[in-house]
């Protein structure tokens, strides 16, 4: 057979022993945070019923996942007509009864509603798992990626959005990235479209502001009027788009502009309630009011959460929000959550672009052995065993390979320390210990040598 | 819309909060023995290209592959003829080009030869991650299941063996689970066909003997006999099959029947040399010859190491072996490797039938502010952030619900303290810690809270 070239599906990625620890880093970070907040971990299994998945990401979103061929005869099921037709969407019906997760959201409404009666609501969950999109792979978007979702469902108190942005707040702080938190309500944007007289449009609305940064006003305002909202109602929004300062004036401006939208009130109210609570604590972390941010998730109700990293122009780093019915559509209903979700990825991307990872880590041993032969080895592999026993990451290279390849194997590996034990160390039940960067010797008994790694 | 039952693909499972702890004690137990070893980890896509996946497994693990429906309109290119046929196998091929990870060896060996060259040879890898397998679900067996693999690649030094037997005996003595492990060698296997005369035969005769335990040695013996093993061969087979006593007997009598067969007598040695160092070693865990071990694993070329609990009835919940060639079909010729799989699941079922999991997890939070209202929330709040920055996991409930549904919750979540502050408290600067085993109340200051929580 000849020997087939190796690759993976493309959009994937294979990841290497120095880029595990970094990973590493960020997901232990991440969960270290959450814990410390009292949310526990969850996982959902990497299939789901394509019943539980098509229909909540929009048709883009069905389109998008990667569903699994049926096990099996699978053929045998499929109706002849449509083979003779052709009929793709009647065939992926009749061939593939599962799909890979799309996100971590609506497996844990699932996993809500599945197991309502063993859970305490409010119910406080992590999950750090990868997801699959069919999406066309590019710089910084991948077909296999990691999410890490907190959410807490069951509560509508407003503590919650405080919560989670400490979290944002605190993760990013142990991560050593300079975050920007902006922050919008649904109910502003509803109250926004309201009072233009344009609840109809509210769509058209948001998804037009939402591009206010990216294109500018005079586009956002093109692209509204190309869609059917009326130009009186784009004059009425401009004090909105244009709406600028500080919080504490913006806030006051909003709300005479939103007076006679309830909604639109409620939604300030909420916001500025959320913003007085991180004042008083103090968070490091700047928090914004930024009124184009819509995220583009239809099932929010109430906050959203934006993050970017104030360093490095990347996409949205962290996001989320409240939705008031997530559960609804798999049987539970009026039950409220808040959640955001940390893209990995991207976290890695930015502190790789700041070469901000820890500079300490020790991907590998502390110490290894060189292997000078049998009855070197056999001396060498008690004293090998009390350093582990003692808690030190150590290691014996498995042949009696020449001196210069298994130094430049440990120096490859970033081992530290080096361990020699030939005839001479033997015979005075001693061992040698090198340091690999300044070169020193020492000759040491295995209590010695012990003492100095630990 | 009606509202979907929710439910799970069969074979598949979700970990709720306390199965995740339980778990991750597994997987963190197992990772930290890897990494006291100087393993590194690596991981792989959960998707590989089916050029990688079929043809590894045998026609059995082609057909338990789970296959991904290609993206797009997949449909255009398939040939008409294929769906006028019905023919199955052309159209999988059509229409599917990605699988989902079967085990861990094969995506290794692909990871090895794609990246050979940052790899700095012997590789010493470990991965824990999740593979797929369209078996029939049964208890103890998944659809989706984790596997905890540590291989070293690029030596064919014993002392690997010995290592990773080191490994299997530490990871156990850890977990708490009192196991055995039975070693065989293929070119013992081998010798044995070899000297009967039916070297033609090795696979009959070695999946027979694999069938001892279970059937008992008659029926070995119909079987062999049924599959055209001479009875000449079955009668010499006899004192091999019938072997029994302590390790410094069984060596002598099987060397006197392999004598005339240099490869056997190489499987001998190598046992010996790696038993031999184990005894010096002073492993806890038991190890025995066991000549009717095969793993029906045909990439094995040397020592096959099996392990068993002692004390629960259970499949082998560990087993590996070393391959010579094992990259070879991916154009990396004349590596050879040894490796070992964790099966964690059936781990799991062990220490659970033992009742053997540590008693002391914590769960969740260390203490619980109850939430009397906005004033009192307002207060709680700086003393919970300093809780938390001094490292103790705590939180506040999110509403100000009733005492007994705040008490009933965190009760549930197995929270040990419970932290109260009242109008009363705030007057006087204080908290009241209660103690949710002892029912005992103490009144403190922040620093003396924090301070008795530490």
């Amino acid at each position: 057979m000849a020997a087939q070239k190796p690759s993976i599906p493309k959009g994937t990625r294979d990841f290497s022993p120095l880029e595990m620890v970094r990973r590493n880093f960020i997901f232990d970070t991440i969960k270290g945070v959450f814990c410390t907040y009292g949310y526990q971990p969850i996982e959902t299994p990497a299939m789901e019923n394509l019943t539980t998945l098509m229909g909540k990401y929009g048709d883009e979103g069905d389109r998008l996942l990667f569903k699994i061929l049926n096990s099996g005869n699978y053929l045998d099921k499929v109706n002849d007509q449509t083979l003779a037709d052709k009929d793709q969407p009647a065939l992926t019906r009749q061939i593939s009864e599962k799909g890979l997760r799309y996100d971590l959201t609506v497996p844990f409404a699932r996993y809500v509603v599945q197991h309502r009666n063993e859970i305490s609501f409010p119910f406080k969950r992590y999950q750090v798992q990868p997801v699959w999109r069919a999406d066309r792979p590019q710089k910084g978007r991948y077909r296999e990626f990691f999410q890490c979702d907190v959410d807490v469902i069951g509560s509508d108190s407003l503590l919650n959005e405080v919560e989670l942005i400490q979290i944002i707040d605190e993760v990013f702080t142990r991560l050593g990235i300079n975050a920007i938190v902006k922050l919008n309500n649904r109910k502003i944007l509803a109250g926004i479209a309201e009072v233009i007289g344009e609840s109809d449009n509210f769509g058209i609305i948001t998804v037009a502001m939402d591009k206010l940064d990216k294109i500018g006003l005079e586009k956002v305002n093109e692209e509204m009027l190309a869609k059917g909202v009326s130009q009186d109602a784009i004059e009425k929004l401009q004090p909105i788009l244009t709406l600028e300062g500080k919080l504490k004036d913006k806030f006051p401006k909003l709300m005479e502009i939103l007076k006679d939208s309830p909604t639109g009130m409620k939604g300030c109210e909420e916001t500025m309630t959320v913003m007085r609570h991180l004042k008083d604590l103090n968070i490091n972390t700047k928090f914004e009011l930024d009124l184009s941010l819509a995220r583009g998730l239809d099932y929010y109700t109430g906050a959203i959460i934006e993050v970017k990293s104030a360093d490095v122009a990347m996409g949205s780093i962290c996001g989320g929000g409240r939705y008031d019915d997530l559960t609804g559509v798999f049987g539970l209903e009026g039950v409220s959550g808040v959640g955001i979700s940390f893209g990995a990825d991207r976290i890695y991307d930015v502190l790789m672009e700041l070469d901000a990872f820890p500079e300490a880590f020790l991907t590998s041993s502390k110490a290894m052995f060189v292997n000078f032969g049998e009855e070197e080895a056999k001396y060498a592999m008690p004293a090998l065993n009390k350093l582990r026993k003692a808690g030190i990451n150590a290691e014996l290279y498995p042949d009696s390979a020449k001196m210069k390849k298994q130094l430049g194997w440990a120096n490859n590996k970033g081992i530290p320390f080096i361990i020699m034990a030939g005839t001479e160390e033997i015979k005075n039940a001693k061992f040698m210990l090198k340091d690999m960067a300044s070169g020193e010797q020492v000759l040491l008994t295995e209590d010695e040598l012990i003492k100095k790694l630990k």
